[in-house]
């Protein structure tokens, strides 16, 4: 088959590969319904992550399960799946606390932006539906995977409760989704920080309640007036960036909680700042198996749309200009169609 | 009167100085029943805090209420009353949030190693018990102001859980209230880091199910080993050095929780690291007054006795003596008898 190779910074080649097999008993081969580019794809797209020669790319994926491993036990061929981008037995004293993207057999995906794929330890990744879903149900199921997974862990990391004020730090993908997540789980009041006007467009589609379009200081001194001085109970840092945590401290009231779902590049904190500030933290990669039956459910019953998300489609033999696309900032995100 | 004043690193006398008066219309007098040294007190006294001239000393205090300002309404002469460190109108947003630690008025307790001292903000700060507690009680009231109350936040901030296995960093006097604290709130496991005889005693005595000598590295393979591999749910970080930092977050396992009560002192985190370790983290100074009437409750009922962590009683004369006994740890924490 073809699938996409990254052979270094910007250099995206959708090209002829083995096709997945059976590697372990516990593996599973699904033939993707859809796939897409992540944020995070983009770090070694920049070059700002080194790379160890050509990568098959993809962890957010849905399908249909074509081959199983002989220990493969709760799925089976012809079933629709949705898995994480997270391997997990969900069977380990991790994966039992909720914290599956801590699995001690912890494997993060790869390879999913091709037509088949292997997901290793299959029973505890792939959660799959009762019945074939709609076409059109295929973004949303796609999105729940990683993004929509990753944003929901934001909230559910920040304690967003019912009535609460809720700051979403970050108008990517991912902080759309956690404006969406704070929405479904009750907020009262959500606060986007964004200044692209299609995305804060689609931050209000989602649930905010209000748009903050400045940064820095003057993005804290706008929050805080718009909570009254008090900061907001729950913040969802969807970035990584010193500036963009600087900002959800800025802003996260004391006792209020801050979810942090943007990986880190260059950011560290000071131990007595952080006493002082008295705010909870919570971050690491989403378990999203703990959410995804619940989050199908929300999809299957039509209660929510992630895959809203995606606003540019393109065939995945054209995934280099998907990149491109996600690079130059003229897409949030990027669905790669599969037709063979 | 007289009271205690510290002119410098290693130099506290107790010597004359004004009579406290009312200053603001919110303000009371106490005559202290007790008072006491604080680990945090050590700071200055070992010019490791710049302090500016000398300081009025003394934040942890009992007593009985001799005057009170025009606007006082909830406490009056003659009522026995138990106080947090931390200043607080117990009436702001923060303090209605449980953060009474972060009121906006907030003010840190100072002249409390005194036979009478202003209490700033009495109506938020102070709560009177109904009738005068027995002698025998006023260590035990006494801890509640400060040394149990942190390390009781240090259980709360570290979501201790019914069942759940807590480990405690720190054997000082906080650490041992943190075993308190622990075992109050159910734990099924604590694991007290000692390596003090005296001290390991205590903590077995408070609700320590075992004892970890080891330190560093040792001690965090130790830990992992008594928890099979899987880490605390909960740890109390009772120090405040990088080194304690290190030994809290080596043995918190994934999804659990954090709570630092240690000043940090060269305390520095790294995101990526924290984001991988996915450990809830919440420190800060203990908004003691969320918990004072509990915390008072379960002193008079005799269900807890937390004035047991005093094992040196002085009087208050005896001060300098106080000090050299906790800085050269011969004493864990020292009372000061008050009277007149």
């Amino acid at each position: 088959m073809h699938a996409t190779v990254m052979h270094g910074p910007g250099d995206v080649r959708y090209e002829a590969v083995e096709d997945p097999k059976i590697l372990k008993p516990t593996d599973a081969i699904i033939k993707l319904s859809a796939t897409c580019i992540c944020g995070s794809d983009l770090w070694p797209y920049r070059g700002l992550q080194p790379q160890d020669g050509p990568a098959h790319m993809g962890h957010e994926y849905c399908g249909v399960v074509v081959e199983v491993g002989s220990e493969v036990r709760t799925v089976k061929p012809g079933q629709f799946v949705v898995g994480s981008f997270c391997l997990s037995d969900n069977t380990c004293p991790h994966c039992q606390f909720g914290f599956q993207s801590s699995c001690e057999q912890r494997e993060f995906m790869t390879g999913a932006q091709a037509p088949y794929a292997r997901v290793p330890l299959a029973d505890g990744t792939l959660v799959a539906t009762e019945e074939m879903p709609d076409a059109g149900m295929i973004p949303h199921m796609l999105a729940v995977s990683d993004v929509l997974g990753t944003g929901w862990y934001g909230a559910v990391a920040a304690n967003v409760r019912e009535g609460g004020t809720v700051v979403v730090v970050g108008d990517g993908a991912v902080g759309l989704m956690g404006v969406m997540a704070a929405s479904q789980l009750g907020a009262g009041r959500i606060i986007a920080m964004s200044r692209h006007e299609s995305r804060s467009a689609l931050a209000r589609d989602f649930g905010a309640t209000d748009i903050v379009g400045e940064r820095g200081k003057d993005g804290v001194a706008r929050i805080m007036d718009l909570t009254d001085g008090v900061g907001a109970d729950s913040v969802i840092e969807a970035v990584g960036m010193a500036q963009s945590m600087q900002q959800a401290m800025g802003v996260c009231r004391p006792g209020g909680t801050i979810g942090y779902v943007g990986v880190p590049h260059g950011v560290s904190f000071d131990g007595g700042q952080l006493f002082f500030k008295q705010q909870r933290m919570l971050g690491g990669p989403a378990p999203v198996r703990r959410f995804l039956p619940d989050l199908m459910d929300r999809v299957l019953q039509g209660r929510i749309e992630p895959g809203r998300v995606f606003d540019l489609t393109l065939p995945i033999a054209d995934v280099a200009e998907g990149y491109r696309a996600m690079d130059e900032r003229r897409a949030i995100k990027t669905m790669l169609r599969v037709e063979e």
